[in-house]
């Protein structure tokens, strides 16, 4: 028998969908490759339609959506990507979600609760995801909701090397807003070598009906209070922990955050005097209208880029975070 | 041993999202009980959040959701509430999707393209429905897409029975507004024992570019025209084709359609003069700023009560439609 | 550690069962290969053995099986080869089912019915297909049947081209032998650049009893009519037809099918005079007392080695049918 | 909120393929109830087609097939049943196959072949099957090819019984026809209390080319030999295994199969002198054509009947062979 | 056709593993009830064998098993009894894991780990589990790693009744031992209107490689310390949080968890001077060599035979905790 | 657009659980590699954990692991060693299990048993294996179990090469140790071309309570022995045989088996004066405490290193044993 063989060449596609295309171009370009041509529409009565217009027979697609409001548009729109490609003979694809929907509901608290997170993740594999790269997972555990790899990205390499760059961590003490997010910022204190406080909301005994006070404990005093969380979502939660930091003597208060969610009104009580920075990557689009002055918004392209670049090759995206986080 | 038995009554219950709750009430109310008592939000970054107020432990339970714009969002709404359903122990749970979503995504029309009425079907399964209900398929093969059960439900007997009471059927004829749809109007002329009519759109050979003609098939002069539809979305092929049959010398136009999705701008130009009166179903929500003069909106909450009641009393579906359709 | 890779070289591989033979013959010697040697056998008990003489490990397999009477036996040979490539470690392994078995039972027409296209579907995935590759499914939305790709193809060039050198197009109308096809004759009649016709059959409203007349909407009169379908089967429908054409004045009828099934008693009635000509292709099987004078049979095999390469090499098969289809 | 319950009552159906129909009536009979109707049905090309005539909504249906020649259309036919029945909403589905279609292609005996068995078990669960009842499998392991119930029967107390009435203990002797089916026969000898004797096929070292003999471990001169099997394909292994007893000394050759495939030409040869007489059950429907006089056939439906009754009853199956096998 | 029909009485079950079988003895008990009669063995090469000594047919099974080392062992034979329940027909079968296996691997804390925790909910479901009952889960989390209901009870209740007879609120304070448990400390304290004390263990700035301080957070001297912790496995981390606890000047400490792992030198340690009291429960087995005078375990059996006999009964597991925890 | 490819080089890795480290690093020499550097640690409480220290992306690993006692923590280990390959996108995961775990509880042999054997093929699939590789399964029916491909190697090649240089054939017979293995006795009998013997054990008709008597079924006395079997695990079985062996006459007693279990009092029986010499192979660990005087240990790293390297570069593993096996 004649055999008839070919070279398996690998191929690397970046596809975008429409919530966030700039940062789409910007890893595509990364990588020093254009998009994957795609013909995307809302019919009339908000059903989505998605085509591509190249092959994508064979091909290691990155299907990249950044879930912002509204995000079950969003998201149903990355599934109809994904289900497109699946069925045209895409050889492996990867959901690439840098904010992962949904995270925040990662368990029942109560009785007859969804776990969204969990769904979120099932849905994915429903619609053929192979497997999925996000960043900053708001709980680590949502790793294991997914049958299947995924690549967990930190972004704290790039706001640490921002940070460092920026303040004197002589005069800094890192400081986590809520007893939830301890662990992250016990990090962040390891990593710049300087002490750590905590703001720990409670029940005023003293005031009947749900007041809460914030309490602080450690000592910010005449320090730079570096704030730091994985989100920030109206930012009701990071205005009252720079109130009570200002309040009980901080220096100044610089608030460090990957995903810069900014539901109302955060643009808007983001710019308090409390609060002296704002540092935050653009995992999800801030359009002109969301920007004040004391933003700063650090690319988040360039770590996406490589972690695809690692995932194709078949390097090592854990090597990634070697030293630094 | 002493043995411990319990006598296995089954419970229903009919849960509803937040997209079109009179029709969930309507139907509840034909049961002869209450909605389950659900609290449904949405968060501030569009996040959505369902949980029950009551045990749903190893009831039967029906999820009620209609799929009118922001379709994406309810859609989502009714796979978490399924989810939260799954992980509460309910016994069975069925989807009841009076206009399925994406019904007309149903093939691959190009390469490349999604099935998203397929995809959909592998998302309520992955969130854990166990059967789904709705009312005429844009496709009867949809029913193929869904890996069990699905009581597919006729709005037929209910124009039907409104029609007879309204029409002259000596004068009547049936008329399909495109050559997609003959099958159904095909139906519609048997049961109504009244002739056929079709139109076709076809490019004008005697115009170039894609100018299209409407080339009624049959006779409409002098005749009351039923145009029959499974649904109504913007309305410009049922003008377009009400017009054809006017300029053809029909004596009215009655439009008959199941689902009254009334994208913009169908309000405004259903009212047209080529039009005499529209009949639809109340299977997706017409807020009052949609309504007009002409339209007149069929109840469709009795026959769903009706079929949820032979699904949980182990009754037949199929027999619901004997003689009739 | 000393390293141990390999290039991943691709192998393709044609299987074939043992329903059509010349067609993978066929299908190999348009590809520059041989088929696969492998041992099949009925047993005594009418059990079916397959089994490869040479590894397919790693290879590319396409199992080519045209499902003719008796259709259950040729699809459980194919399901069977499926099983044993799976357990051989062949790399992926595309079903070639260019008739797609039981495409007509594609929907519940009333309650109780299977859907036996979605359970051929299932039955392939179970047995271990990643993909179907087929030719002029009956219905599109088969390929929403399939949790994978699915590659249609599509024979009306090769059908064109044979019409484009035979036929007079000034002579020439479409003819739809129903209602349930008319949207395929409208797509030749577009791409012929022709007139369409519908033959509308329904019941006589003077004769009791289930009499059926055939209604001709469109002018046939002194026209070279182009009867089209996706299959004959019995031949009944085309024979009626033709009749009724021929009885309203046609010039002459020329048959135009993509699947011969030709079941009893095809052969024998098609060679009626109201019939001048039947063009199909060999996507089955037609032995030499299922042939006659008129019909021609066009060769199937290089669209569907075209096909393959192009799956093989990742390639596009969409774009075969830009232009023509 | 006004709670609609229901008391959970079960309901009972059998339904039956059309291969061997006495069967299943005799089964029903046994249950005291009738055949679930049933519309089946095989079309022009071969494809079948079956619809039930009544409700099975929420039935424990336990659907009856005898899987003879043509092995394969049955086969199919029971898996379109089994859809039909999914998708009509039956709660429980049990695949009754009183003879394992397959059964013999267990394991991979080279390399690149199928596990037929297996993928019989694989496409019933995909059509919809919940469980498997069937009568001595011809391996035990294949009760692990189905990922969920199996009950197994055992048609050796049916057997038994007769053999106890017409055979002398102190004159028998049991014996298996090759080294394969020893284990069975060690059971019946320990069950009669009587001696064992086993039949070893083997190459005659003294004439080349596989000739074999059949040589017999045991004593038989003077005996009455059972020869016990699980099934009689063509009867050649049974009837040399008859002649070489016989030349042995045998006094008479009895044999006994739970299952009669008899393709050809086993009516014929069984009919041998070297046999006596041959007793099987009807799990295989056997026409008049292929019995003869030295032929008994024992009713196996009311040890299946009995078994589907302690299923519904949700009783025992285990116990039925208590004491007995 | 004369129906037949049974009245579908539901049947409860309870199962144990061979881990810890006073526990379950004391279920049944409390349920009033005996567990279902069982024959487990260990054969000499160490793999494990478990029958059913009654049938367990239609059945609502819960398999109660603890594990306590030898883990994999426990694990496994509790795989091995829900594979015998589902081949056996049990209608539904409850993994009862009151300390859930592998928890606290619950995420890929480093690239290349296991997610050993989701693994656990795979195994389960793939031997045939519907559902898990655990009681503490260490990260809340893993309830989204099972795909179907996850019954997680709260020990909290238990625990608190206890210390509310035995301490004086007034003098008493919370303690976390660590940053990662503060969430349920806090939960402690504001169950009990008590301050919250935390202890961060960081590395001393002063002393090089990995020396490590135990800070206190809030205010313990001269007050009655309760440190809780959802298991104890150890002891080190509660014993050098003990010690700091005392230096720091508190009057005595309590220790309180849900679950006692107790691997050595466990009991050794916790028997230190720091330590005043231990309370645990009895989700694992404690034997009496692990027992000490200072240690007071409450029994688990109460609780989880509660929610068993609510989830038999479709009543509410969630009401259970509705008020107190 | 620019095109990212990459020739998709394919890498070969070996992992190793604990259970058996030489077998791996004899199997990766053979091949000319290193193990894949791993930590695995048992934690204090008996709960496993692994991790790899070199990236795994996109390799074709192969995981060893010897199913020795304790036999459920070395399965778990190597459920836990796929699930941590899966999450690091390894390519290919193929359990190499020498010795197949309970692979002797292959089918129910009473009511209310597990399958076992299908168990551990269902966890292999659900911690993410795609392929299992493992030698002389007890019954050829297990590779039915997985849902996927199996190599099955044969050992007979290894054993048999050394017999023929170890023994004279014209004094050689192949001796059945009980009625189940007489297939693989056969076998032997026909590669050696020396005649065969049986042993039965069967009730001592004379002696009431279950005595049983080992009658020998073939000539065996003047002849040199070889006992033949898939496994030893006490030995009791073979001592038995051999001593009923030597009493009938035979010259000597040779026991050649494929895995090595023995677990007590194997080692101390098994030095018995019955038997002259036992040759195993090395797919179960023998600590220098199971070795004695008379064992000879035949390597199976050359076997499976082949088989290995024939899987990798896509060749032929069934070609390994033609001729031969």
């Amino acid at each position: 028998m004649s055999d008839i063989t070919s070279t398996g060449e690998k191929r690397l596609l970046v596809a975008s969908g429409r919530a966030h295309p700039q940062l789409a171009i910007d890893v595509a370009a990364a990588l020093g490759t254009d998009l994957l041509p795609t013909d995307a529409r809302t019919f009339a009565n908000g059903e989505l339609y998605v085509r591509y217009d190249d092959s994508v027979r064979g091909a290691d697609v990155f299907v990249i959506q950044s879930h912002t409001a509204p995000i079950n548009e969003w998201l149903m729109e990355q599934l109809i990507m994904v289900d497109a490609l699946k069925r045209a003979s895409a050889k492996r694809i990867t959901v690439v979600a840098p904010f992962y929907p949904y995270a925040r509901q990662d368990k029942k608290g109560r009785g007859r609760e969804p776990i969204s997170a969990r769904l979120v993740a099932d849905l994915f594999k429903a619609a053929g995801a192979d497997r999925i790269m996000s960043v900053d997972l708001h709980a680590a555990q949502i790793q294991g909701f997914f049958d299947g790899p995924v690549d967990h990205l930190f972004a704290m390499p790039v706001l640490l090397a921002h940070m460092r760059t920026e303040l004197d961590p002589s005069m800094l003490t890192v400081v986590s807003p809520d007893m939830g997010r301890v662990r992250v910022a016990d990090i962040w204190s390891d990593k710049l070598g300087v002490p750590l406080a905590i703001i720990h909301k409670r029940r005023d005994p003293l005031v009947p009906n749900q007041v809460s006070v914030h309490e602080i404990v450690g000592d910010v005093s005449g320090r730079v209070c570096l704030l730091v969380d994985d989100l920030i979502d109206t930012g009701r939660t990071i205005v009252a922990a720079s109130e009570a930091l200002k309040k009980a003597g901080a220096l100044s208060v610089v608030v460090a955050a990957t995903h810069a969610v900014f539901s109302d009104p955060a643009t808007e009580i983001l710019q308090s005097d409390f609060i002296d920075s704002v540092v935050v990557t653009d995992t999800l689009p801030l359009p002109v209208e969301k920007r004040f002055d004391k933003l700063t918004i650090l690319p988040i392209a360039p770590l996406i880029a490589r972690a695809i670049h690692e995932v194709f090759e078949d390097g090592s995206v854990t090597s990634m975070f070697d030293g630094d986080a």
